[in-house]
């Protein structure tokens, strides 16, 4: 199955990019047109990764092909892609600088054009959840149903991303933490200006629509 | 046209140095003795940059040459290479500690004899503008004529930069995040020193006019 | 001996992971069913790491077999051994993020998930020791017996960890090192939200038993 | 010349370390028994380093043999050579979190045993000079001369290093700027512990005459 392939590859950029370490984060795809995933096995380091290492689960999370037992987050990724029809794509990290937002639980303001360009506002905080069953993948549905961004901070936790294809909750995920740095280091030295929500706007639709090759 | 395969090579060296993430920033080579520029096309990977995916466009950030959508700063960096005549390359990112400074709306002081050598004095903030036709690039002109610094902070954007050649105006965004990052840590811990307007002028004259190989 | 050329291994992943400078830094294995221990060599650059510079000691960390000198840490090593007989690793860092914790004498509040899941509560500070024979070994064990953390931050100098292998004394080192920087990050522009020791019990005892492949 | 092909080897460390941006950052060695050194030729690129880049020059900074101009900093080096008798390497960084003290004009506190043991103490301020001729190397000198430390953070500028060879030099600005970052992350949270002078003594004594292979 080339899907398995694609998510072993994704799954090697959570390293190059800096957003993982040992075994921590995961990453997802739908299998188009079925009630199910492909998604990393649990505790498997990420050097040691190939596309054996990728199982199917169905949206509960219980294995459905492979010799491994799935990421402990598949039950979280699986609600998601239950509820988000939409969604192609869940990355999971706990990339440092989001991470920290979230330790305080609070959101990201959105004081970057590029904030504006991928997320359409501010990264928002989800509620704290104990991992096991769907409680997180509520707590991430009920959050971004709320706003434009890709990404959630769960509380004291870390980032959970979403796209059309996996690829693109990658990006959402390698976005959050350079926006959550670069904030990060605005405030340190003082306080970052906040952006117009008409610009935000302007900004969010002519990204969405214009950028990029058609 | 080996401009292409120049500014591809240059683009490279980005993420190698830490300026970008995911497709973010670009980087533009005037033609000489034309009225065109070879730049990035838009939304292209890093690590799927060829040559090909470098495109030439009239001074409107019109396509001339080439089969894929040019950077939507393309419009940006003609303006800049229409105003200012002696330049021959413009950078643009959102490396993270300049981007800071910009967040803020805060020039960067010159507190060190590198920013001295480079920069001639502060690096100033351009204004807020929306991305579209030359808004940006005016706003770029417009700051630029007033320093001596090749770099400015784009509010609330990021890091744009020019020289008289593609690699020039990449050592003037390498240099540039340097400097934020290391002026950013000396602010966190207190006061840096401030350099006397006599002492920036004799450094930033001896480094234009007799460092590297003549 | 393969022990010697797994225990090379595992030393190269510590300047991979960013977790040492020059030749700081080391990790051992006891040698099972023997007072024994195979540790680093004293002084040698990573990147000359051979498994004929690492040696066998006995748990005084007086050389047996090897014709170079140990690592000076050897006797605190060794002593760890001797007191804790489920440790089958150990390895020492000076890693940035958690030698500043180290330096002001502070333990790293448990305010994440992955730290709940990693270290069962807070990562205590140890004693200030001056090296030689068992006196940091000492202050480590200590520190040690009076919490679930196989990390433990000694004052003024830096982090031990242990672990049922040295692969697991490497990963405590890898993951204590990311918590202290996300909760450094966290700290720096608020205050980090405490968990509940209901919260770390329950985390805590999923991951040790539920997490990974059985 | 083996010395040549040994200071270009070392100036690839310096990118690899993390101590350098572009061109910025030299090295060089005495030549054994003559009033000569290798030092890099000024504003050649690290990824372009071959042993011809490498010129040698008499102590007064004075190209004795190659082809290219010398660094600019080569009276500064030579000046260093004549004055200390027992120094064959230096080394000059604008490495950021070392220069960033150095914007401050503020020394770095002995607060970690690793300090104690390459430092011997704190890493002192040099003053402000401006480059040409001997006076950086008067800066220099002089304040080396009343410490024990192999590194010196000249005020608004950056960091030199000494040692008994080039790779001594080199590796006291590695460690310069490891403990320079540890002391910033600590004092960023709160104030670390001074060590006692005594203890101080005792590190640096077992550090300089114990440690490593004999």
């Amino acid at each position: 199955m080339d899907l398995r392939a694609e998510v072993c590859r994704l799954h090697l950029e959570l390293p190059r990019q800096g957003l993982v370490a040992w075994t921590s984060g995961n990453l997802s795809a739908r299998v188009p047109d079925e009630d199910l995933m492909v998604i990393k096995a649990s505790g498997i380091p990420f050097d040691a990764l190939t596309p054996e290492a990728m199982v199917v689960c169905d949206l509960d999370g219980t294995l459905v092909e492979g010799d491994l037992s799935p990421s402990s987050d598949a039950a979280t990724h699986g609600h998601v892609y239950r509820e988000l029809r939409g969604v192609g794509g869940v990355c999971h990290t706990h990339s440092a600088y989001a991470t920290a937002w979230a330790a305080r639980g609070e959101a990201i303001p959105c004081v970057l054009t590029a904030m504006a360009d991928e997320f359409g506002g501010e990264i928002p905080v989800g509620p704290f959840r104990l991992i096991g069953d769907a409680e997180i993948g509520r707590g991430i549905v009920e959050t971004l149903r709320d706003h434009r961004s890709p990404a959630v901070l769960m509380r004291s936790h870390g980032v959970f991303t979403v796209g059309a294809r996996a690829v693109d909750a990658l990006k959402a995920a390698v976005m959050c933490e350079d926006v959550a740095r670069t904030v990060h280091l605005a405030r340190e030295l003082g306080d970052p200006i906040q952006l117009e929500s008409k610009d935000i706007d302007a900004l969010y639709d002519r990204y969405q629509n214009v950028y990029g090759q058609r």
